[in-house]
């Protein structure tokens, strides 16, 4: 019985993509390769701090994501366009059935885990009209270090006041699906295009091709 | 005063993208992007894996990383392929100066720290004729977890009989050489194709091109 829906929001609810178009107006050309290292390398460092003991929060970890993506790319690159690209991260579009989905699932409570910022994240959902869809929106930045480090998750319990049993996690990513399914949630992987489980050695309890079919699992 | 030098083994001492050769044969087209893809996925499972902690070892790991991108490449693929793939490992030729480099180092001990388990690096060094180089041969496998967490440069302090101050610990990988930096390490970065340094707030003592210019840092 899931009382609780703990949904990750980069990718899952907001499409991280979208940056390609800001990317592409500022550096002609090249948005889609921008969107795609920039998105691999803010990964990668969120891992990578994690493990080094070095955690940065994901403003700083998404700004050093960029300036490496545009110095991989051989882009010389001014202040402001840092700050633009980077301000893109408050108004991502959430994907298309998001705020359907959202109310669709009415009957139970929902919240975002998030490696964002609180600073990040009430904007993004704000800008997106989805505030009222949360009772609660956690970051990272509370514990420290991201996912999939289980204390994250275990955040996700202990504000969540219902046991780990109850909880539906939600991710669009296949390495939070693993870190998640691990740490011992009921998992769900939002799996829009069709990609190729990670070999981690765990696996979601379902697979769903978009949010609105979770509404399958709830009722 | 260095007294020793400790080696990360794949990518610094061995060239990983000549797997390339042997993926084209079996997957003429693909050989290229699948060493790209397959090492990228190695790494990331090595991170996500330590973060989980859900240690498995590195045989087990690039065994992983092989499917899950033979999978993303829509590749069908028999166990054989991946039999002769994964023992390419333990063939991959050196970098053309390893060996002269080693050579020419011979005042101070000489040791390798990597992700790969003994029954992997032992071949691998021996089939590049490189054994009696080395003092010792380390890998991860005896702590359970991958780099850059801190426990695995510890690890190579421990087997070195010398202080950590005394050690110049040597990679090509940036974001090995950011690990073993903030561990506390003199470091070294082999940065044979110039790319950007990792954005982790961290920097090498040395930037290299190859690694025979080590032998001016010791001498």
């Amino acid at each position: 019985m899931v009382k609780s829906i703990v949904f990750d929001a980069y990718g899952t609810l907001f499409d991280v993509y979208a940056v390609s178009t800001v990317s592409e107006k500022r550096f002609p050309g090249n948005g889609k390769i921008i969107s795609r290292v920039w998105r691999q390398k803010q990964l990668e460092y969120t891992w990578l701090r994690s493990l080094m003991g070095r955690y940065a929060d994901f403003e700083q970890v998404n700004q050093d994501a960029l300036r490496f993506t545009l110095n991989k790319l051989g882009k010389s690159y001014t202040k402001t366009d840092l700050d633009v690209l980077l301000s893109s991260y408050l108004t991502l579009p959430p994907h298309p059935e998001t705020g359907d989905a959202l109310r669709a699932l009415r009957s139970v409570r929902k919240m975002i885990l998030s490696d964002g910022t609180e600073a990040m994240l009430l904007p993004l959902v704000d800008n997106a009209r989805l505030t009222s869809c949360f009772d609660r929106i956690l970051s990272v930045d509370t514990v420290k270090v991201y996912k999939p480090d289980p204390k994250v998750y275990e955040f996700a319990v202990s504000a969540s006041k219902v046991s780990k049993e109850e909880i539906l996690f939600v991710s669009s990513n296949g390495w939070d699906v693993a870190g998640s399914k691990s740490f011992g949630f009921k998992v769900a992987w939002v799996n829009r295009s069709k990609e190729p489980i990670e070999e981690l050695g765990q696996h979601p309890d379902y697979i769903v091709s978009n949010l609105m079919e979770l509404t399958r699992i709830i009722d």
